[in-house]
């Protein structure tokens, strides 16, 4: 009774399922402050140059460089201090040949100079008289203006994650409201028959919701706004209502089955009948998450996962994290950092499946291990005990104890 | 005229610092589905086992191990079969020599039974007649009660930041509510004449101000509320009222001077006022963020930040995120996840000064490449165009073309 006659490779999976989930589908303005984690829509182009005007980055004296050439300690070169930048003002004041005036980082450099005389490179003999002891290059010490950027330019692209320096680059043009995707919807069902609400004490045979409340979190982490529809008995009937109401009200569907196959069953005829084109991927050469189901109807992704809490999880890092991604219309790639670590124990695998092994990190006198947490794939504290994921390629049939591996973080 | 008599490393900086850095004040509860990333204060114990019975990891029939001892396809055991645990209850029946009951993948495993065969390992003669063709050990395809978790155990330890899992694993035990560390709020102020506020035209030798929002956005993303004290003026009057306020009412304060030594003695003059042991490390063998100031001050942590935005950056990235794991009371290492790549370009650095390099990473056909965003460092959109910055150590005069170097990111 094999329940799948082919079972997809993950990567091959993924990118069959990511064709087919939309882009980005509209757009909000928010306040730039408020906007970390969200995604720009279009390219900003730079309104002015940045710096606007040509700053000084050290304490010391505006010059004209050509007065400093050949100055040295023993034979210096002779200027006199006409006045002072002020920060944030122009000062109106002219840098002549023979003369300098003094000014502090960030100023703006006056007109008629050229570079700055650091002060540790200055002697003042009396209050107008300057011993300047090292040359300066035409250039040096100056920020020139739009250094940074060029009016015009563009300096974010649309489809950017906007992290905190993308913040203070938007701030610096002035854009204090920027045009963001909206956050995309996620809809959670889950099934069962034998799970209750976290807030019931269960019966004998029954379990507390896990899965609506882990998925949550990692639609969270991931971008999206999770919208949870509580458990939903384990018939075509009920979970086909429930399903068609939470495909036509938000961006995307998760629907955590039940473990059984007769559940598993269920979940397929359901969404086979959403839309199409349907069921894409069904069933990966992944543990855990074989009986994964990934599919587009009417342009809405619906995620079927495996019941299990570990499974779950895995999957929706996976495929649910990328589709997210997606939605929001990231573009560029999505870098994944790992932490290097040196297997503990030899694991075994069977190829032609990929693995996903939870694992601790323990720091020892020989650096850093990745100890496997081993335990059915249905218990969440699996998951609590562990710092990440070693992925086991299709390919091998196992690690060995000593060899290193790539931890995911969660 | 040296600024610093003598630059602290930066691990002994940051090791010199948090000691001084006070743990989590102050907890709240929290409803657990709203608790992602924030600190669990105190250890998490079991009430009850998780699972909470014996289940069933496969779809089949609860069976006693020892009536299909030898069983084959050629030599099939007889077995009647007596009933359905339907999900979610109890069956109130019971297996007994010779018999067997229908049981789905998470079902109760019924009194009697001790292990389950998998239909697929079974054929069905009539309704009640069944027939193993595989024999099962004691204990096979069966979740003993309590194998995930014992009751009484320490499931989470206090001190850990919630992940998805720790939600999954609170609401299977039932916690629908949670004790939290108090986000710690912390105070920013920036100084400078010549800053003015983003959503001001900035005129003649004036900037608009970048530190304050790419500081929130870190504070938030290290898990702190930033409350911004706006732009306050280069003189020592204004800023100690100033700092003083906020150093008063918050848990953190975190001060980012002007550029010039002045303004910066200004700085460092205003925090030794501010309470004892005051300034712990003033000069940091580090660049960018050599001028840094790390204090505590009657308990508080007072950060001085050079004003250039990338400085700022890298020195909150260092110094300021681990004060605010702390504040939280999150115990346990913090682990730093790299990408590995090869540097693009030869890239030198002066012996005794550890160096952050902002670099891009870019996809080549012989792997992942990390090009160095040159850029003086107060240009902010040097960061915006780089993925993570890259750690030359102090004893490095510098990194070769083609090495492989680590990658943090952002």
């Amino acid at each position: 009774m094999p329940e799948f006659l082919k079972l997809t490779n993950p990567e091959e999976a993924l990118n069959t399922f990511l064709d087919s989930v939309p882009g980005s589908f509209a757009s909000e303005r928010v306040r730039t402050e408020r906007s970390l984690g969200r995604v720009l829509l279009n390219d900003v182009v730079a309104p002015t140059a940045l710096p606007p005007f040509a700053r000084t980055t050290v304490d010391g004296f505006a010059v004209r460089a050509s007065d400093t050439f050949g100055a040295s300690a023993g034979q210096p070169a002779y200027l006199t201090v006409v006045g002072e930048v002020l920060m944030g003002t122009d000062s109106k004041l002219q840098v002549e040949q023979g003369t300098a005036i003094l000014i502090h980082t960030g100023g703006m450099l006056p007109e008629g100079a050229d570079a700055v005389v650091m002060v540790e490179d200055t002697q003042s003999v009396t209050d107008v008289e300057l011993e300047v002891l090292k040359p300066v290059a035409g250039g040096q010490n100056v920020l020139q203006r739009g250094e940074d950027v060029q009016p015009g330019e563009v300096v974010i692209q649309g489809g950017t994650r906007i992290r905190a320096q993308e913040i203070g680059g938007l701030m610096a043009l002035g854009f204090t409201e920027v045009e963001v995707a909206e956050t995309p919807r996620v809809a959670i069902l889950s099934t069962g028959d034998e799970v209750v609400p976290p807030s019931e004490e269960p019966e004998e045979g029954q379990v507390r919701d896990i899965n609506s409340y882990t998925l949550s979190a990692l639609v969270e982490r991931a971008g999206g706004k999770p919208v949870r529809y509580g458990i939903i008995p384990d018939n075509a009937r009920d979970l086909e209502i429930i399903a068609r109401q939470a495909h036509s009200e938000h961006h995307m569907s998760l629907i955590t089955a039940g473990s059984s196959v007769s559940e598993r069953d269920i979940t397929a005829d359901v969404i086979k009948r959403l839309g199409e084109p349907g069921i894409l991927v069904h069933g990966i050469a992944l543990r855990p998450g074989k009986p994964t189901i990934l599919s587009v109807c009417n342009d809405v992704p619906v995620v079927g996962l495996p019941g299990n809490p570990v499974s779950a999880v895995v999957v929706a890092g996976l495929f649910v994290t990328p589709a997210i991604r997606k939605l929001q219309g990231i573009r560029g790639p999505e870098w994944t950092s790992n932490i290097h670590a040196s297997l503990q124990t030899n694991v075994s695998s069977v190829s032609g499946r990929e693995d996903w092994l939870p694992c601790r990190l323990i720091v020892t006198p020989d650096g850093l291990e990745a100890e496997p947490v081993f335990g059915r794939s249905n218990l969440i504290f699996t998951l609590v005990r562990a710092d990440g994921l070693v992925r086991i390629p299709a390919a091998s049939t196992g690690i060995d104890a000593g060899e290193r591996v790539e931890v995911r973080l969660f």
